[in-house]
C-alpha cells in the first residue's frame, strides 16, 4: 500500500477523491488536510464514509507541507487555482509526486494563464515538467510524471471525443462548437446565493458566455491535436442535477457527404477512428445503434459515454458525451493518473 | 364574455389553457372535453383550480363537434397531431374559429408535413387559410384569422430571437445552430417509462438527434424571414425541470468584427434591431448588461427573455432565450392569439 | 388604491409579497426597502416581475421609517425576528398600520418568546395590541387591528386543521403530534452551506428536533382553542422542493370507535365540524372521497388543502394538510389580513 | 465463486441486485431473467453497468425454473407478490436456496397476508420454513435458511430502530407512530401517471393512509419483539428524490422523565440498549452529538443511520432513521442474507 494524501479535501472533488482512495486496493489515504475541518475525522466531515474504518481513524489536519511530505509519496491537490501552485512547489522539492486538480499547471503558456485567470502564474518554472492528465491521450507521459495537471471537467468532456477526430483529419479545426450542461457540484461547495437549492431547482441557465476559463486548456490541447492554433466556441449551462456533464459538439467534417453512399463511407471512417482510439479503453463507452448519452448512466463511475450522428441536411457531425463531472471530469481521472504513475492496473479502485 | 372551448384539455398544455382561461377577463370557458375525464368537473381533474367557481361548475364532456360549435365561438385544440385536423375541419364549417396547438396546420407544405410527421396531411385544403400564431410576427394576420396554427415550444424559442436578425440581414441564413434544453412537461402527460421521475431526475440527455419534427416549422419560418431556403441544426435535450426551455443559438453575423470598434458598431446594430422589433412588445424581455436568461424568471408567465453576446474570438453571435414551454411556448401564446382575434388588449388574461 | 410598503423585500417572503401586491386591485406598492438592493428597481432585483410597469418604475430604498410612514398607510415587515419590532414601534407611532411576517408579535407572553427565541422581547408593550393574523380564526379582530402578527408557515398548516376539532371537543388536547415536511424556501434566502442545491437535492432530513421555535405560537393558539394549556409534539423535515408544506397530524379523538357504526358516527361529526368551520372559506379546500393533499395542488395559491382519515385499528384520527409555505403560510395570508383591515373582499389579489 | 441468479431483474430492486452481484467477491451472476428484456445483455438493459465484462457477456433470458436451478445455487426473486411464490416453490424443490424480495413469505399468517394483499396466499405450506431476512435480528436463522423473505423497505427503517427498544422494555408497545418519507424508486419501475417526473417533482404527498400493506410485516415483527400483539400507526409519504427513506418514530417510553436527572438516566439506558444491539453492526450507524439522519448520507450504501431524542416537554422518545430503500431496504440486505447463508463475511460485496 502506497501512502497518498489530499490537500483541500473538504470540497466536492476532494470528497470524491476521499471516496475513491478509501476503497483503493493499492493506495492508502495517509493524510487529508482542510483548514475548516482540521481536527475532525473523515467520518465526521463525511458521514457517508463512516462505515470505512479508515474514515473513522483518519483526522483532517492543517495543511503543513513537511508533514505531508513525510506521510505521503503522492499528494493530490484539490485547491483553488493560484493556491495549488504554492503547495506543489515545496512538495515537489521535498520529493513528492503531485497530482493537481486545479487549473494551475494545465496551461503551458503563462501568458494565456494570466489572460484567462486574471493573475500572473504563481510558478511558471514548473510548467515544463507538468503533464496534462488526460490518461487516454497522455498515458506514457503520465506514467513518468512527477507533476500531473489533472484536466478540468468540461475539457475532459470535449477533448476525449474531439482529439481523435482532429488527429485523423476527419474534422476541420475551425468552426468547432461545444455546448455543455453541468450539474451544480461543478460550482464547488461554496456558500453563495447563486447555488442555493431554490435558485437552481427549476432553473436552467447559461453562464460565462462567451469566454469561460476552461477555453484556455481546451484550445491548447485541440491545437496540439490539430497541429496548429484552434479556437472554439464553448457555452456552459447550469442544470439542476447534482452531478454530470452532457456536452453536445457541432463539428465540421473535412469531407462533404452529399449522398447516402458518401455518408456511409464517412460514417465508417468516424466509427473506425473512434474504435481505434477507444475500443479498448476501459473508461470510454462508444454507444452504438439508437443509444444516446445520458448522464445518469455514468454518474458515480469513471466512464465517459460518446455517441455521434452525421446530419445529411446540414453536413455536420454531431458528437455527444456524458461524464460525471466529479469522477471522470475530476477525481476519477486523477486516480487513473495515480494508477499510471504507480504502475498499477489503470482500473484499480475505479470499477 | 365570449364563450370559448378546449378540446383535449387533460394534457399539460390543455391544463395550462384552462388555468389562463379561467381567469381571463373577456373569455368564458364554456366547454372542455376529454375522453378520459368526461363526466368529471374541472376541479376534480385539476384540484389546483378548485378555488375557481367555474372550475367546480364546469364538467368535462366527450368531444362532440356540434355541441362544441353551439357552446363556443372559438375552440382551442390541444390534441395530438393528425387528430387535431379532424376536429378543425367540421368546427370551421360550423362557423367556429379554431386555435390549434398541434402541428397540423403549422407547415404550409403537406409534403414537408408528411416527411416529418410520417403520415399524409389530414386536411391539406385548410392549409392556405391557416395563420402561424406567432403574435409578434403575424399580429395583423392573426387578428383576421379563422384558423390559427399555434407554434411549437421549441420553434417559439428559436424564431423570436432569430427572425428580426435575419430580416435585418445581420446574420447569414446558413450555419445557424440551435441547442435547446427543455423541461419534462414538453413530453406531454404520457405514462411512459422514459418520463418517470426516477428516469428523468439526475439525468440530462439529448434526443431526436439530428432531426426533430419541429425543424419543419422552424425552417419554414426562417426561410420566409430570409427570403430563401434556410436549413438549420437543432438539438433538443431533456432536463429535469417541470417547465422551461432554454435555447442557445450560434449565429454567423454577416459582418466581420476584427477590432473592438467594429464589434461595438455591430453590437449597436444588433441592439437597435432587437429594440425595434421587440422594444415595445409586452412579452419579450431584452436583457441588458450582465444578465443572461434563466428559465426560473419566466416560468408561469408569457414572457420570453432574450440576451446576446458577440464573441470576438470566433466572430460569432451567441443569442440565448428562455421561455415557459407551456405558456409562451404553447397555451400563453395561444391566448395571445385569442386576444388578437377578438380585438381585446393583447395582454388580457396574461399578466 | 391604498399605498402599502414592504420593509425587507429581498427575501423569499418579501418577493412573494411583491408579486401579490403588484397585481392587487386595491393596493399600490408605494415603497420597498432592502439594504442590499437599495437603488435597484424591483424589475432588476426580481426579473420575473419585469413585465409589470410598476416593477420597472419602483426602486428599492434604504429602510427609513419617516419616509415609509409618509409614502404608505400600511407597512409589511418581512424582516428577521428581533429586527421587525424595531420598525413596528416607530411606524405605529407615526400612524401606520403594520403587518409583521416575523415572529416578534405572535407570542403573547414575552417570557415564552425569550425562552424560544433566545433574547428578551424587543417591544413587549406592543404585544397587547397585536392580533394573530390567522384570518379564518381571527377575522373580526384583524379587521380592526393596527398591528397584525402574521403566523408562521408551519403553524398555519397545523392550526387551521386542528383548532376547529379542538374547539368542538372532538379531539383530546394531549397527545397531538404534528409531522411536517417543508420546501427549502422555508429556510429563507441565505447563503449557507446547508441550503446549497447539492446539499438539499436527493436529501431528506429532520431538523430542530424536538423543539422548533414555532412550537411557541402553535401551543399558544391551541391552548386558546382548548381552553387550557396544550403541549404538542412537532417535527419539521427539509424536503427537496422549492415550496410547499405537507403536515400529517396524529390526533386522539375524544370518542372511541370500536365498530363501524361508531366510526361512521364520529366521521360524520368530524365532517360536519370541518364543514361548519371552513365550508364557506375561500382558501380552505376540504378534500373528499379518496383524495389526499398534495403540495403541487396548492403551490402558488393561497389555498390550504385538508383531508382526514379515521384509523379503526389504532383509534386515531389522521389529518393531513398541504399549503404553499410562502403564500398561505406567509405572504398570501398577510395579504388576506390586509384585505380584512381595509374592508376589501377577502380574496382581492389572491385568486 | 458461487453461481447465483436473479428472476425479474429489470425493476429497480433487480437492477440494484445486479449492481451488487456484479462486484461481489464470492458470488457470480450466472443468470438473470426478465420477460421484457429477454435476449438483451445486462449491459444493453443497464448501460451504467457496461464497464463490467460480465454485464456485456450475460444475457437476460426467459424465466425457466429448470434452467435457473441448473445454473445457480441461490436464486433471488425480484418479482411482484403473488408471482414470487410460484417460482419459489419449484426452485426449492429442485434444491435451490431462495432469497425472495417480494412480500410473499414475510407474513407468517396466511390470513393476515390475504387481509392485506387481497388474495389468498399462493404457497402457505412454505411459510413455516421462511426466515424473515433482517440480518441484524435473525442472523443465526438466516445462516441456515433455504428460503429467506427479505423485508420491505419501510419495515426495515422501522424495525431496526424499534425492536431493541421494545425487547429491552424501554418503550411501550402501544402508541407507536411511524411517519415515513420515501423516494420515488419505491414505487417501482412502472409506467404510471402518478410517477411521472412532472407529477412527482415539486410535490410532497401522503398515500395509502391509514393502512399500507407493510403494516402486516411490521406488526408481526414488533409483536414478536414485544411478546404480544402490537398495533402501530404508519403513514408513508412520497418525496421527490430517487432514493432514500427517512422514518420519524414517535415512541412512548415506559419510564417518565420529569426532571433532567431522570431524563439523563433514561437517555443512558437508551444509548446502552442501542449500543449493545448495534455497536458492532457494520451496517448500522448510531449518530451521536448533534447529528441527525440524512438520506444523502446513506444513498448507495447498505447503511441505516439512527438517531434519537428525548423530549422532556412531551415525555416522548423520537427516533429517526435513514436508509437507501433499494439497498438496505431491499437488495443490499438481500445480499447480506446471501453472505450469511454462504458463510462469507457479512460485508462481502457491500462496502
Amino acid at each position: 500500500m502506497k501512502p497518498v494524501a489530499i490537500v483541500g479535501a473538504s470540497g466536492y472533488s476532494g470528497e470524491e477523491l476521499v471516496r475513491l482512495l478509501l476503497s483503493h486496493p493499492h493506495a492508502e489515504l495517509a493524510a487529508v488536510t482542510s483548514r475548516q475541518s482540521a481536527g475532525q475525522t473523515v467520518a465526521q466531515v463525511f458521514p457517508k464514509f463512516a462505515h470505512h474504518p479508515r474514515a473513522r481513524a483518519l483526522r483532517f489536519s492543517e495543511p503543513r507541507v513537511e508533514l505531508l511530505a513525510k506521510s505521503a509519496q503522492i499528494v493530490f491537490l484539490a485547491l483553488p487555482h493560484g493556491v495549488a501552485a504554492e503547495f506543489a512547489k515545496p512538495l515537489l522539492e521535498l520529493g513528492c509526486q503531485v497530482i493537481d486538480l486545479s487549473a494551475d499547471f494545465r496551461v503551458k503558456n503563462p501568458a494565456v494563464y494570466q489572460d484567462f485567470y486574471g493573475h500572473s502564474h504563481p510558478a511558471p518554472e514548473l510548467l515544463a515538467q507538468a503533464v496534462y492528465g488526460l490518461s487516454e491521450i497522455y498515458r506514457t507521459e503520465i506514467a513518468k510524471a512527477s507533476l500531473v495537471a489533472s484536466p478540468g471537467c468540461y475539457p475532459t468532456s470535449i477533448l476525449l471525443p474531439v482529439i481523435p477526430l482532429l488527429r485523423a483529419g476527419l474534422i476541420r479545426p475551425d468552426g468547432i462548437i461545444a455546448d455543455s450542461l453541468s450539474g451544480v457540484s461543478g460550482a464547488g461547495r461554496k456558500a453563495e446565493m447563486d447555488y442555493l437549492f431554490v435558485e437552481c431547482n427549476e432553473s436552467v441557465r447559461p453562464y460565462a458566455v462567451p469566454r469561460h476559463r476552461h477555453l484556455s486548456e481546451i484550445e491548447q490541447e485541440l491545437s496540439l491535436a490539430a497541429g496548429h492554433r484552434v479556437t472554439i466556441q464553448f457555452t456552459p449551462h447550469l442544470i439542476p442535477v447534482n452531478r454530470g456533464i452532457l456536452t453536445t459538439l457541432y463539428l465540421p467534417p473535412t469531407e462533404h457527404f452529399g449522398d447516402s453512399a458518401a455518408m456511409d463511407a464517412l460514417g465508417e471512417k468516424i466509427s473506425t477512428c473512434l474504435q481505434e482510439a477507444y475500443g479498448n479503453e476501459p473508461f470510454v463507452r462508444l454507444l452504438e445503434g439508437q443509444e444516446l448519452p445520458d448522464t445518469k448512466n455514468v454518474t458515480g463511475t469513471n466512464v465517459i459515454e460518446i455517441a455521434w450522428r452525421l446530419d445529411p441536411r446540414t453536413g455536420r457531425l454531431i458528437v455527444m458525451s456524458a461524464e460525471d463531472n466529479l469522477v471522470k471530469g475530476a477525481s476519477g481521472q486523477a486516480v487513473q493518473s495515480l494508477n499510471l504513475m504507480c504502475g498499477w492496473p489503470e482500473t484499480a479502485g475505479l470499477v
